[in-house]
């Protein structure tokens, strides 16, 4: 088998250079997998001489722009030429690496990925998934979560496909749920759009669970949910946002009762749902659909965070999920 | 003046007839208005039985029949003529009545709402409104929570209309703040929905503050907040489930702490969360744009909240909030 080589965008994200070179030295330790650190050469040089790895698995290639997160996208994509995602995708496309992971733009990711590398033949729009944390302790893989805010019925369909494939390949869920995120619980509801992929997904060959209803979705009905990427959004989006608004409350609640045992000893239980539901440990996403895997890790993340992201790459390429979806969807 | 008189369903709901009989007499004894309880007039006089009120304030409208929130709406209001939905809607067809407050399925009143009483001349289509909560302790008042999931640019901007009059008349805010829920802050982002829609905002010469993104949703960033039905069965559906999570999970951690002052302790906090974002106390809807307003209040709603839909009603009349509706959209 030839060596895995994941690309990795050393210079993206609030934790750059520290975290970023720190997790790619994990990853290679722990697969075995080569990681090629994107970014300025002589910044990566000095973070590296902090760790031990075997020099065969950490390679630098020298990129000396950014895009930030607070520029547009697609100018950035233009006019940085030498930016480390430029950088980074083109070494996926020309063969010499398996698949990128970034911390940085999201927007650059995505303009950047479908401009260098393509899609899949037959997939007709990319697509974000991430992992919506539920009670269960596990996850339901969510897909579109923005990339694509109008879309039609078959765009869903394959996002279900390659969802499906996704967590069968990477997450090792054997024949995973496939659920429809509707207004309702019967077949008959939804808007135009979800009736009219309801009855695709029938005759689909998923393993079809029927709708999940909004209220359901923190239950883990289903392996894999797909929705638009409008729609995608505002979950993933109050996901952040409705955990926050409660826990301050609850913590202007605690405060008011002026007992300091009792504050302290909701830090733990604070802590389990600020690990499950912060923006943080939700924000990974996986654009597929293109001619390689691209991983958007959470601008904030740590070194563990890209570290698994750069396994998740591992997995995904050793499993041939790219394989997998091509002969899905031609 | 004349006399104000709400139509109350006396037969709908988990609690019926003791509660909504029990809310009814509350609201006319504290407002002075006339309640009319419709529903099987043997039941509704022993329940009377049990209150004062001046004898001039309460009426019974015999109606033997009662909708389940378990039967077809459609099939429930052709079939059964003598349901207390029916005869409480032609109550209000016929003048005898201002508002009509249930209790009942919603789907009934929907349904029956529009065939009885039909839309005001120049509404687009009729449409759900409900106080989302948010951490300022105030609402933000929601439409479409799910009447329309199929929505044009034209309909969100009545939405937006009829919402801004409901807030300002209804709940006494001035010159209430608009705002478009999107995925994006930005005024370029959106489906093409809400690119639309927000173009006619613009120019509708209403308060429009721009986009609120769903992670802003929870800290009250407008006062009138308008989406298509099917976003806004998520993201009230993800209000009822997202809490109900979360809850579960800290309570999970609570008895693994195993110290019994901090269970005790929680209650307090844990109460406020779950008056604040619990379904019951959220489940009340304004059903807009009809000749006469409707007002569902939660199937387990308690006296306290069939008084408050009633005085509701009240107020919409009073301050003629019907005819600031005509004179918007003629």
């Amino acid at each position: 088998m030839e060596k895995i080589i994941i690309a990795l965008d050393a210079m993206g994200g609030d934790n750059a250079p520290v975290e970023t070179v720190k997790g790619g030295v994990l990853a290679a330790n722990e697969t075995g997998a080569k990681v090629i650190l994107v970014g300025r050469e002589e910044v990566i040089k000095e973070e590296l001489k902090k760790y031990e790895y075997d020099s065969e698995n950490i390679e630098i290639a020298n990129a000396t722009e950014v895009i930030g997160t607070d520029e547009s996208p697609t100018s950035g994509i233009k006019k940085k030429k030498d930016s480390s995602v430029l950088v980074g995708l083109k070494l996926v496309k020309e063969g010499k690496a398996n698949a990128f992971v970034s911390a940085g733009s999201t927007g650059a990711l995505l303009v950047g990925g479908i401009m260098v590398l393509g899609k899949i033949e037959g997939v007709s729009r990319p697509v974000l998934g991430t992992g919506i944390p539920t009670v269960t302790g596990g996850y339901s893989f969510m897909l579109d979560c923005g990339a694509n805010v109008d879309c039609k019925p078959s765009y869903l369909v394959q996002f279900a496909e390659m969802g499906a494939i996704y967590v069968e390949s990477v997450m090792g869920i054997e024949n995973p749920r496939v659920g429809l995120i509707n207004n309702g619980a019967e077949k008959e509801k939804g808007n135009s759009l979800t009736k009219q992929t309801y009855e695709l997904l029938e005759e689909s060959g998923l393993n079809f669970v029927g709708n999940v209803e909004a209220v359901d979705i923190p239950f883990g009905k289903a392996d894999v949910i797909v929705c638009d990427g409008f729609v995608g959004n505002m979950i993933l989006k109050l996901c952040e946002g409705l955990p926050k608004a409660l826990m301050s409350i609850i913590k202007e609640e605690l405060v008011k009762t002026g007992d300091k045992n009792l504050i302290a000893g909701m830090a733990a239980p604070f802590g389990a749902v600020k690990s499950l539901f912060d923006a943080e440990e939700i924000g990974g996403a996986a654009f597929l659909g293109l001619n390689a895997l691209l991983l958007k890790v959470h601008g904030g993340s740590q070194a563990g965070a890209i570290k698994n992201a750069v396994k998740q790459c591992v997995v995904f390429t050793q499993n041939d999920t790219l394989g997998k979806f091509s002969e899905k969807v031609k």
